[in-house]
């Protein structure tokens, strides 16, 4: 499958480092831990609807199709602003998309990665022949921001994929090979980090296990789509690994003996973004990579969950 | 691809039409207008993810592989425990499923179509072999029992399915077809029917619109489905419908020409327990199914979303 455009979309309003400072954390700590001076917050009138259709609008611009050729929807979101009429069929109304596929995903920080497999599967069944996949996460909407332990990671924001089945443009991207596991079954698994609309919101009880376990399967999902492929870390231009921390990153990074220049990170400056962090940062970077460059989406999140997505530019 | 095992869970709590006398509404005015007389509500101790161990735990005793041989689990809920460790990643935690994907969807009512979908594609792309559905709607947590409007309507419960890209047992029934679309786009979409976990819990401001609607898709996607492998609706043993309203189920009945016996219906005494309503209903009546028979599941939700599934005893 081919990506046809890319787009997202971050509020516009700053959260800084200072802001914490009310929990007993100062600019300094938060940033040598995490990696994030700077956090973007959804304003009153914004919603995980509201930042979708601001990506989508942004990628209508270069669209090489009207957008109701769309033939399958795909939400990401594990915050979402509605369960039963869901991210997608907003979309779907948005737009008036007629005759697609609509629903939405969550495994978490890994909920892109699940819905770009979906999207392969409805493209090997022949039931959907162009996808969008919107992710977006308002965690402003979900976190208590006086919680010592994790109100101060969260940023919101949004980003869309347009893909197809068969090539389209001549800037097309190829999506090699993708891959996903769930893992509630090892460490804290679902308790590691957890998000309870009826019971609070986002905390992360369980940072540790969570950091230690992100490390190892971001670095095994990276290196299981490159050896699909006979490729090695070495081959791949960019590195585009979830946004969590920094520390995390930096630790994937070495184990696949790549350089800091080829790891992309956005985390300084949006925090994390949940499941909409990597297409983010794909989309940030989309315009520098080259015809035959490779490059590896790799997420760890909470469920636990992991997955990696292969690309060539064409 | 073929069911291997299914089974299903409901609360012990009646709550009886009399409890909304309350809110200024009769057994028989409830019953008329729905069909209801009865519904089932989670105790304190459950939720979500429980109902579905109780679900899983029945179907264990028939399942004919080891549950860990499953290799994609996927939840289905709108009304989920926690979005981050999802439904499906509980359920991984709780059977050590090792080495499986996991994710969890929503598309309303209709989400239990779209995850059967969402296996067919896994199983063309060889990417899953063994797959466990769970469908599971804890309403009660996000209901309110004082809306005169829809605070009735809604029931607890939850319904496993064991599917398998090859046909495994001499019992098994065979997927023949499934179908899902979403209509953001037409009548009230997404606003019809509302679960914002922010901003209050389910209400249906547009209940007409629903109805009408829910008619039309039901019926329309019932026929797609028998259309496609060349059967009419007369060629069906059961037909087994959204439990959203008794109303809606006798008019699509009608609309195939099928006598009432023909229609599988729980919710008098169950109420609309989501996207769990068909695959309860269904494993209801699986004992009845006889080699040859067909049956099939037809749902409408919010979003909208409409969505059927073809199955042939074998």
């Amino acid at each position: 499958m081919y990506i046809n455009a890319i787009a997202h979309y971050v509020p516009s309003e700053d959260v800084a480092n200072e802001y914490f400072e009310r929990n007993g954390l100062t600019d300094e700590w938060i940033f040598q831990r995490t990696g994030i001076r700077n956090r973007k917050k959804a304003s009153q009138e914004e919603n995980t609807n509201t930042m979708a259709y601001q990506a989508i609008d942004q990628a209508l611009e270069i669209l090489p199709y009207p957008i109701n050729e769309v033939d399958l929807i795909i939400g990401a979101t594990y915050s979402p602003f509605d369960t039963v009429g869901t991210l997608s069929h907003y979309i779907q109304q948005k737009y008036q998309i007629d005759d697609a596929v609509a629903l939405t995903v969550s495994s978490a920080c890994s909920s892109f990665v699940n819905a770009v497999e979906i999207v392969e599967g409805y493209f090997a069944t022949n039931k959907a022949t162009k996808a969008l996949i919107i992710a977006s996460e308002h965690n402003t909407a979900y976190s208590n921001d006086l919680d010592p332990i994790s109100g101060h990671l969260w940023g919101d924001g949004a980003s869309v994929l347009f893909l197809s089945k068969e090539r389209i443009g001549e800037d097309d991207a190829k999506i090699l090979e993708v891959y996903t596991r769930g893992h509630g079954n090892i460490g804290k698994g679902p308790k590691g980090v957890c998000l309870r609309p009826r019971n609070g919101g986002i905390v992360m009880p369980h940072g540790k296990d969570v950091f230690i376990n992100a490390i190892h399967y971001m670095t095994k999902a990276t290196f299981t789509v490159l050896e699909r492929h006979n490729l090695s870390p070495q081959d791949i231009k960019y590195l585009i690994p979830h946004q969590a921390n920094a520390r995390i990153i930096n630790n994937v990074l070495r184990n696949l003996d790549l350089p800091p220049e080829k790891g992309v990170m956005n985390i300084e400056n949006l925090g994390n973004t949940g499941c909409a962090s990597t297409p983010i940062a794909l989309s940030q970077i989309y315009d520098q990579l080259e015809s035959n460059d490779y490059s590896v989406i790799t997420v760890f999140g909470g469920g636990y969950s992991s997955g990696a997505v292969l690309i060539r530019k064409c």
